[in-house]
């Protein structure tokens, strides 16, 4: 739908990196620690559509920069948790979609949602 | 700690909505079926370390491809998420890390979590 | 709608700390490993609900044994979680619930969603 | 370790319901939103946790009145979620937690977390 500027997964674990270093905050940084900060922000998102049916429009317009931030925020601790769990989160998607690819070939799935629902 | 593979934000979004225009499922990603989707993959990520206390490894080993996986899973629903909701996560990734940079002078916050106290 | 059949919360608490204890659980219990097995719970109840509309029957009758289950497990936990962290969650009830009835006035809040977007 | 003041399911259950229908709120209250709902809540639980090491006390002090309530808004929204998707949670539980006994025998898993991780 909209195409996305120009950035890697990398240069945001650096900058998040950086960040992280100048403060001193490596300690507070565990993996479940960023874990629970990434539910917290999952829920930030959740409480901007949470009373709104699928008539209403997907996001109120008051609240379009919440939301833009919020799903930021989770980005950011989610590339942040991917790093202190020295897990590469590049070549993990590149894993991972092969396997979604293979799990669900086109032509037996085409316009179905029962893969969802067993 | 782990540089990532180069891949950007963008390669990933083009990736995943090529998957699922392929397979006619765009009727199903809604911003709030993504999301209720990311929760359950977050939950995924959660039953992993859920009863290990601190002092464990931080992943258990015999868990470590799942940990990635889940990473992943979480990542392409996130990216799909603000695509279908007309959202450029690389603007709103710069956009709110300014404002974060901007709350947290490095000097003031040094080896501080206060902050996340208040 | 439904009424519940007559159960106390006390009544859950004590059977799930018994049930604990004899197997010498409480080494695993603390709040921050039950709040990860709560929201590793939630995410199950999010998985059998994330790809339907509005439109579609709110569970699918395949799934009800599953979404009972879950709901069931999560409210488990949460008294669990309440319980190790030392809330009385039958007094946090009555506390909670009469803000919420203050804050919300019949009169003014009378069909009207207005209150959930600020 | 806390006994929990005396108070049924069904008593929450029955002010839930009737909170939402003198405001005309069950317009709002389908299963989705308040899944939603439930998971912002749960957010806001972690909120409180997210940077504390398993050393720091459990709950902050200051953050005590905070996490009681939050616990407390999660259970609202539970019950409220079984209410409007038809199920009657005493019943849930019983049924749910009697496979959990059949599941872990005391004798086979007593003093294990093994179970946790298959």
């Amino acid at each position: 739908m909209t195409a996305f500027k120009d950035l890697s997964l990398e240069a945001i674990r650096q900058r998040v990196s950086d960040f992280a270093k100048e403060r001193d905050w490596e300690q507070f940084h565990s993996p479940r620690n960023l874990l629970l900060a990434v539910i917290s922000e999952i829920g930030e998102v959740a409480e901007i559509v949470r009373w709104l049916g699928d008539d209403d429009p997907a996001i109120p317009p008051e609240r379009q920069e919440d939301w833009e931030d919020e799903l930021a925020d989770v980005l950011i601790l989610l590339i942040r948790l991917a790093d202190r769990s020295g897990v590469d989160l590049s070549s993990a998607f590149e894993h991972k979609f092969k396997k979604v690819e293979a799990k669900y070939p086109k032509d037996k799935f085409y316009g179905s949602n029962k893969k969802y629902n067993e």
